[in-house]
């Protein structure tokens, strides 16, 4: 099968996927490139692969469609001509293990929140909780910054300060980062099998109510009084408490 | 004074350092935003000020013109509307320490250049030294990224190797990140004086002929066999090398 104009109604409504409203509606999202798609394939959430005509890359999958150049164009996010475009089915996960959590409380990036994804699944957490206004996890640049690592942890987007109660009522201990009464990284115990962190907003940081909640309060020590970008807080916070 | 036409000859200039050649002919860059400019003021290398007409902004600087928002469009990299841009003469370091170092093999991304940067300075690097095929400093996202530190902390472009046989030949014990005949992170020895640590390409890390230079290769420990975003890498060895 082939679709070559871009005012095939299939492809009118795929290209709405770049907007959340859209994504949330159906439940579908896109991702780009191949790498992202053979991990996709894996958790079997990919309806239909997308591929620009001309281009010899082989799938194994019953729903493939041969596209032009100009529906590429449409449907990428990419400067640059894509050769393969997925249409997936928005995740189910299998895994429900809560005992290692990441806390992201309205980090708005969609590159620090795919980053950070990226490095939770990498230091063996379960899953990573998103704030509501957190960026999504479908959004584009947050699926290519996870490099595929969206696929196999879990990632939900909810109410952190319930979430956050609950965990804590079933003795997981809950570390907000934060730099007022907080103690340094290194002199943390992490020696419990039950433990989150939260991370804040890129401006604000960890909000007033969520540190509240939160059993402690810990900071990365730096050599200079300077600033570190949230994900990279977020990496070295999760080295120090890999498994 | 002020200048309403886009078309307005040093506007033309000005646009043109957007473009690294052009950066590099007139030795010259721009800058966005109050922050960084307020940073760039502290050592002396605002040339001139531009704030859009009608923002009420006070800088300590005797060249501000006043712009028209067209004029500000054309000159920034932002999609929404700026208040205030600087022209910028490249920055002439004071420092001379390379006690401690950073080197970055061929780092492409802009965005990653710029938060090694950042943590480079917030942990108590020296310098970062770039290779030649790195992101340029001056690109505006990595002047973006670097949130102000490249200011601060002393970054040249020039040839590693060269660079990492002087270090050597002065006692600078050199590690490449790497992942294969390497050791990890946490059972390095971190108490020599005078230390570099070598980062490399997001696709294919730091170069053959590089890591054979070095001391010895180190990698950063993972519970499952994933792979981190270079910055991430880059800010969890420099925490654990922090001064």
């Amino acid at each position: 099968m082939e679709i070559l104009s871009s005012n095939n109604v299939k492809v009118k409504t795929w290209q709405k996927y770049h907007i959340k409203k859209h994504r949330d509606k159906d439940n579908k999202f896109l991702i780009e490139g191949e790498h992202l798609i053979q991990e996709a394939l894996k958790v079997n959430c990919v309806e239909v692969i997308l591929i620009r005509k001309g281009v010899n890359t082989k799938f194994d999958h019953s729903q493939i469609i041969m596209v032009s150049d100009e529906v590429m164009r449409k449907l990428s996010k990419n400067v640059s001509l894509v050769d393969v475009i997925a249409v997936c089915h928005k995740i189910k996960y299998q895994q429900n293990k809560e005992e290692r959590v990441i806390f992201l409380d309205d980090v708005q990036d969609p590159g620090n929140v795919g980053t950070i994804i990226r490095s939770a699944h990498s230091f063996g957490f379960d899953c990573v909780y998103l704030s509501k206004a957190s960026a999504d996890m479908y959004n584009e640049k947050t699926i290519r910054s996870t490099q595929g690592a969206l696929f196999h942890i879990r990632i939900e987007t909810l109410d952190i300060l319930d979430k956050i109660v609950a965990l804590k009522a079933e003795g997981c201990i809950v570390y907000a980062t934060a730099l007022t009464n907080a103690v340094g990284l290194s002199s943390i115990d992490k020696t419990s099998d039950s433990v989150a962190l939260v991370f804040g907003n890129e401006g604000v940081g960890v909000s007033k109510e969520v540190i509240q909640l939160c059993d402690q309060s810990v900071f990365v020590e730096m050599s200079t009084f300077e600033s570190l970008n949230v994900g990279i807080a977020a990496g070295i916070c999760m080295y120090e408490f890999r498994k």
